[in-house]
């Protein structure tokens, strides 16, 4: 199996997020049913003179009460993306682990955020095939330099991890990365898992570099559709597999800054897996309008026009240019746009929640998304 | 490659843990790398008003001073041990994920409480070579069974986890299991970071159940000279898989019980990979005498014997009947032993701490470790 082999491919038709090989239908029942007994067991921080705060549940970081503040705390796995790297490796000669690193980093400190937690520690999960994974040592040099770069972007310590050789576990020449953080969530006002969301707040939309690191399995399906593989371009000089490995943007930064400004978000969403449906994470019965589209990123503009999706299918699986949604009143918009933008981060004052079923429109592209199409809980 | 193949072994010699598969001196330079990358970062902490314990650097878990209390986080991997629950399954048509979900869970909590920390969350990171992994369903039921008792016993909330499918890095069929954990240290005179520790302190040892889950590698590797494979008996009516799938003792149960009787330990290891020679963990320059040795578990005694290793090879890499070593005032050492015996598990007043050069003389056995027979940090 190479993914990267160029082939002439005959009369190829459209290309879903399930045919490139995931099976949610598989994972959810067992994801519901370790979401309930996991739901179960927060009674034990009780013992402890703690609560759990319940909103948290099935958000996107679990937040503990701890009396002067929340702790929020999570681990989050890249996913395919090294496979990716490992491949252009082959191809180009270079290491892409030092942005590897960011993606990962990435993964946990942008869903820790959406919480309305600071960042404090993270910690590294790196297991590889066996020992000889290190052996490489400008690839194991560049997840280092990569790994504490991201830690600095967002100031957060790295407090250490685990380095396990599991081979017979993981693949030889692989290498399974995940990070797990921990934050405060301090002064408690910070908190925001939605409960002041409602009608007439405005969606913010942060760009997204490129595909992030979610929905690498289609995009690694889609090279045995492309004449050069990898190398094709997407645009002159700018290689597919190079776009793709484009790290994932660091969104801390912002909601820093947005807290030091006194922007508190009512809501966070990091858009990734389920792309653009993400914006309907939250419960509540609400309409979310959209009436400006951020600008496609390159590669995924390139993706959706060699996998033939609509833009149904494109923004329910894609990112699509922005990777993470901010909710906030309306009288805020604005100033969210340009301190996100002095974070060197583009955005968009895109949308605003209206009274009405829980549904997504994208008003320019003429889709809709109902509150079947994200069934996250 | 089977290894539960039997077959008939022509002159088997020593095996050591590196001849079954892991190389340190491999992954040892990545690691140094990665400690002094990591240290640099802490000063990310001042611009939120923190500070990081210093000298839980090169402890099993990472303190952060958050002001009215200590944070301690993780993420620690299970290792191969699934291998042996998958063999064992195929051999006898259980599944044996409830324990694994216990073994993963102690990996966490069993580090995390060796800095004095409370663990509160547990995070859960599985990682599968495919959807279809979580398509059986009683091994998937059994692992959330499992998990959520695990963290009942602990007392600890399970906050939530990732259950990625990541086919092309995790091998088909398999699972990559690891636990993040956030504990608090509170009130803060429980850390336990070894600073007073000293001469005259005395060192309990509490029971193992068997293998845990360190040492796999070489338990897997054994199975070749066996004539039945994982179903030879250790003792009658016991095979060898299912004793060495004895779920790891969770120690957390004993640390809290100590506290709730006013007994602060000094120091805390856990004795993992590298076997006794974790009792030197501390830095400090110190003379750890073992007067007492537990009975070893049956399992660990077989390897020992199958892999014809030596006192000092066997308690240098296998836990070898004690899974955690406590270190306090020598006052308070026989009320240790008995409070972690009324919460079930066995201990023993089986050394003490002296002045002298650092070194582990575990006399009943006429063994000796030097400083440089453990360089972790």
């Amino acid at each position: 199996m190479n993914p990267a082999a160029p082939h002439e491919s005959t009369d190829p038709g459209t290309l879903s997020y399930e045919q490139a090989g995931v099976n949610y239908d598989l994972i959810d029942p067992l994801k519901i049913s370790a979401q309930r007994a996991a739901a179960s067991t927060a009674t034990q921080l009780a013992g402890h003179g703690f609560t759990e705060v319940a909103a948290s549940r099935g958000e996107s970081a679990y937040v503990v009460d701890v009396g002067p503040f929340y702790i929020a705390s999570i681990v989050e796995c890249l996913g395919t993306k090294t496979l990716v790297a490992d491949e252009m490796a082959t191809l180009t000669g270079r290491s892409y682990y030092d942005g590897i690193a960011q993606d990962t980093i990435a993964m946990a400190v942008n869903d820790l955020i959406t919480v309305g937690a600071t960042p404090l520690v993270v910690q590294a999960y790196w297991a590889a095939g066996g020992s000889d994974w290190f052996g490489d040592n400008a690839r194991a040099q560049a997840l280092v330099a990569g790994w504490k770069k991201a830690c600095e972007v967002c100031n957060v310590a790295w407090g250490g991890g685990e380095t396990p050789a599991l081979a017979g576990i993981v693949e030889a020449g692989r290498i399974d990365l995940a990070a797990s953080c921990t934050g405060l969530i301090n002064p408690k006002e910070r908190l925001s898992v939605g409960d002041q969301l409602g009608a007439g707040d405005a969606i913010v939309l942060l760009e997204s570099s490129g595909i992030h690191a979610n929905g690498l399995s289609l995009a690694r399906k889609l090279v045995e559709r492309l004449p050069q593989g990898y190398l094709t371009e997407v645009r002159p000089g700018l290689s597919y597999g190079e776009a793709l490995l484009a790290p994932t943007v660091l969104y801390s930064p912002v909601t820093e800054a947005l807290w030091k400004a006194g922007i508190a978000p009512r809501y966070c969403a990091n858009i990734t897996g389920h792309g653009w449906r993400k914006l309907l994470r939250h419960p509540a019965e609400l309409t979310y309008r959209i009436h400006t589209v951020p600008p496609v990123t390159p590669v995924l503009a390139f993706m959706q026009q060699h996998a033939r999706q609509d833009d149904r299918e494109a923004y329910s699986t894609l990112n699509m240019g922005a990777g993470f949604a901010i909710f906030v009143q309306a009288e805020d918009a604005e100033r969210t746009v340009e301190i996100a933008r002095a974070q060197g981060i583009a955005a968009w004052n895109a949308g605003v929640v209206e009274a009405g079923p829980k549904r997504l429109l994208i008003e320019p592209l003429g889709i809709e998304f109902g509150n079947d199409d994200l069934q996250l809980r």
